[in-house]
C-alpha cells in the first residue's frame, strides 16, 4: 500500500514537466525595474528585471541596472513595476544595500508586500543541470509580459567586472578582483537587455540559485545584457545573503 | 495486476524521450512552399514551410509566405514540395482561405493526398512547456532536409502586425488590431527565414498547437523570419480552424 | 519483490537528469588544442577543442583545427592542454592520422595517459534526440573552463566541405564529395569558435557520437566555428574508427 503510493508519486514527478507549474508561481514575484518621471512620455523608463524576496517588500536586481543618478528636480524616481499585461502597479523603491563587486542591489518598496521567492543554495548547482529564468527580455512595449526560458548550466567561470562597476571601484579593488575574480554561472541560454536582474531558479521548487547579469559578446563580455548571444552569465544566489544581512543589521 | 501494468506503462513514458518517434511521423507531413517557373534556374524558388492537415490535400502556412503576385505569363505557379533529400515531388497549389490578421493561409494541392497532422488545442498550452517544430530553416540548397527543433514556450504576448499584412489592411483594421492585438506564443528557440509556416507541436502526440511566423530582431519584430535570434513567435493553432470552416462552408 | 526493485530502478532513472554526472566525467577527457611557442606572449595560441580516446594518449579533433604549418625555427609546437582552471598541463602532440574529407585528425600525446572517452554508434542517433557537448567555446582567456551544452539533433544533412580542406583536395576529389557528400548532424545549439573538435555525447552514458566542426552562418557554412548562430554541425563518430584503424595498422 505504502509502496504503491510512493510509486504513483514518483511517476507523477517523472512524467510531468514541473516548469509550467513553477513558472506560473515565480511570475508573481518577478517585477520590472524602471525610473518614473511625471513630465516624460512614456513616464516609465524600463531598466531591467528584479524579483521579490524576504518579507515581500525587498527586491533583488543587478547593481548595473540601477541608474547612476536621478533627475530629482523633475521628480524622477526609482520604481518597481508589478502585475501582468496592461494591469500593472507602480511601487516607489529605494536602494537599501548593494554589492558593486557582485553586481547586486537590494531595493525596498513601499507597501503592499508582494509574493516572495525563496533563495536556494547556489553552491549545490551542478554543471549540466537545466534551470529556468523569468524576466522581461525585450522591455514592456506592449505591456508587462514576463518570459520564461530554460537554461542549462554550461560552466562555472571567473566573473568579468562590469564597466558600470569598474567606475565605482578604486584601482586596488579592481586589481584584487582581477587576481581572484568571483565565480559565476555560464548559462547555455539567450538573454536580452531587459533580462538583467532576472531570477535563475530550479524548475521543480522555484528556489532562486542565480541572478542573470551579463551576456557574452564577441571580443568580451558586456555588463548589461546589451547584445543577445547563446551565452549568458548569472551571479550565484549565495551572494544575495550578505545584502540581506546588511539590511537587517541596520535595524530593519 | 492492473496496478503493475499501469506502473510499467508509466515508467515507459517517463524514461523514453518521445520526440524522436514523434518527429519521424511529423516529418512526413511537413512540406516546402515555393514558386515554380519553368524558364528560371533553379526553377523552384523556396518561400517557407507548410504542413498537411485535414483530408491530406490541405496545407497550412503563413499568409506572408505566399507571394503577392505570380508571373503567370511565364507560367510561374505556387507549388508545395513534399519528400525527403533529393527524392522530392512537386504539387500545384492554390490558396483556398486566408487570414491577414493572423498571418495564416490555407492551400489546396492537387492529388495525391499526403499524411496529415492533427490540430491540438493551443488554448491548453502552458508557459514553460517544451514543444517542438519542424521545417526548412535554411532552404533546400542541397535537397529537402527537414530540421526539428525543441522550443520552450516563453510567454503569451500581443502580436505585432507583419509588414506584408499591413499593406493589405485598411487604417481602421490596423487601429483595431493595435488596440486589441491577437495573442501569440513567444518561443525560446532560434528560427530562420525558411521556418515561417513550420508546425509547432507537442513532443508526445504530435498535435499541432502553433505555426512559426515571426522572429524578434533588435529594434522590432519582423514579419518574415529574416534574421535568426533566440526569440521566435508562433500563431496559436486555434486560429487555423476558422480557415478550415471557411473552406468547408464554400461547399468543399 | 523483483517487480518492486525494477520499479524503483526505473523511477530513479526517470527522475534524475543524468547530464550533471556524465558531464563531470566527460570533462576529464576534454582538452584544448594549441600551438606553443617559447618566444611568444602568451606562449600558447589556442586553436580548438579535442578529446581523449583509446589508450589515453590519442586525441581526436578537427582537421581544420590543426595549423597548416608551424614556425619550427622558433620551436613552435603542436600541444594538447589538459586540466582545469589555472591548474593545467601541456603535452606535446603529433598528428598520427587524418581525414581531410571528414574534417578529422588523430593526435598522439607524450605520456602520461589521460582518461579516455568511449566511442558510441553515431548510426543509432535519431532526429530529435537530446545530446550534449563539452568544449572551450570562447577560448581560455582566464583559464581552462570547459563548457557543457545540450544539443538536440535537428537533422542529418549533407556536409559542406570546409575551405581549409578544399585547399588540400584535388579537383576530382572535390567533385566526388559534392556529388555524394558525407552526411553530418545538424544540431540545435549555439557553438562558438573554440568548440571545433568538441565531443558530442549521450547524456546518460557519455558515449561519443559526434565531433562539432561547423556552424551555420548567413549565406553559407564556415569551416571554423567563426560566428555563433543557433545551428551547428557535427561529424558522426563512426568516421573516427578508420583513423584509429589506420594508426593501429601502422604497427602501433
Amino acid at each position: 500500500m505504502a509502496l504503491g503510493a510512493l510509486l504513483v508519486m514518483g511517476l507523477g514527478t517523472a512524467q510531468a514537466d514541473t516548469l509550467p507549474d513553477t513558472a506560473e508561481r515565480v511570475q508573481q514575484s518577478v517585477v520590472g525595474i524602471a525610473t518614473f518621471k511625471p513630465t516624460r512620455s512614456p513616464r516609465a523608463d524600463y531598466m531591467g528585471t528584479g524579483f521579490v524576496v524576504g518579507d515581500g517588500r525587498l527586491v533583488v536586481t543587478n547593481f548595473h541596472v540601477i541608474p547612476e543618478s536621478l533627475d530629482t528636480e523633475r521628480r524622477e524616481r526609482l520604481v518597481v513595476i508589478s502585475g501582468h499585461g496592461r494591469d500593472t502597479e507602480i511601487h516607489h523603491a529605494e536602494v537599501v544595500a548593494q554589492s558593486v563587486d557582485h553586481d547586486l542591489a537590494l531595493l525596498r518598496i513601499s507597501a503592499p508586500s508582494l509574493p516572495a521567492l525563496r533563495l536556494g543554495s547556489s553552491d549545490a548547482v551542478r554543471i549540466g543541470e537545466e534551470l529556468a529564468f523569468t524576466g522581461y527580455p525585450i522591455g514592456m512595449i506592449l505591456g508587462l509580459y514576463p518570459a520564461t526560458h530554460r537554461a542549462s548550466v554550461a560552466a562555472r567561470t571567473p566573473m568579468v567586472i562590469p564597466a558600470r562597476s569598474s567606475s565605482e571601484l578604486d584601482e586596488r579593488r579592481i586589481r584584487a578582483l582581477r587576481n581572484n575574480p568571483p565565480m559565476v554561472f555560464q548559462l547555455d541560454a539567450t538573454a536580452y537587455p531587459g533580462n538583467s536582474g532576472s531570477p535563475v531558479y530550479r524548475k521543480d521548487s522555484g528556489a532562486v540559485v542565480g541572478v542573470v547579469n551579463q551576456v557574452f559578446v564577441q571580443g568580451g563580455r558586456e555588463a548589461a545584457v546589451s547584445q543577445p548571444s547563446g551565452i549568458s552569465y548569472a551571479i550565484p544566489s549565495d551572494r544575495i545573503r550578505p545584502l540581506l544581512d546588511e539590511y537587517h543589521a541596520n535595524g530593519n
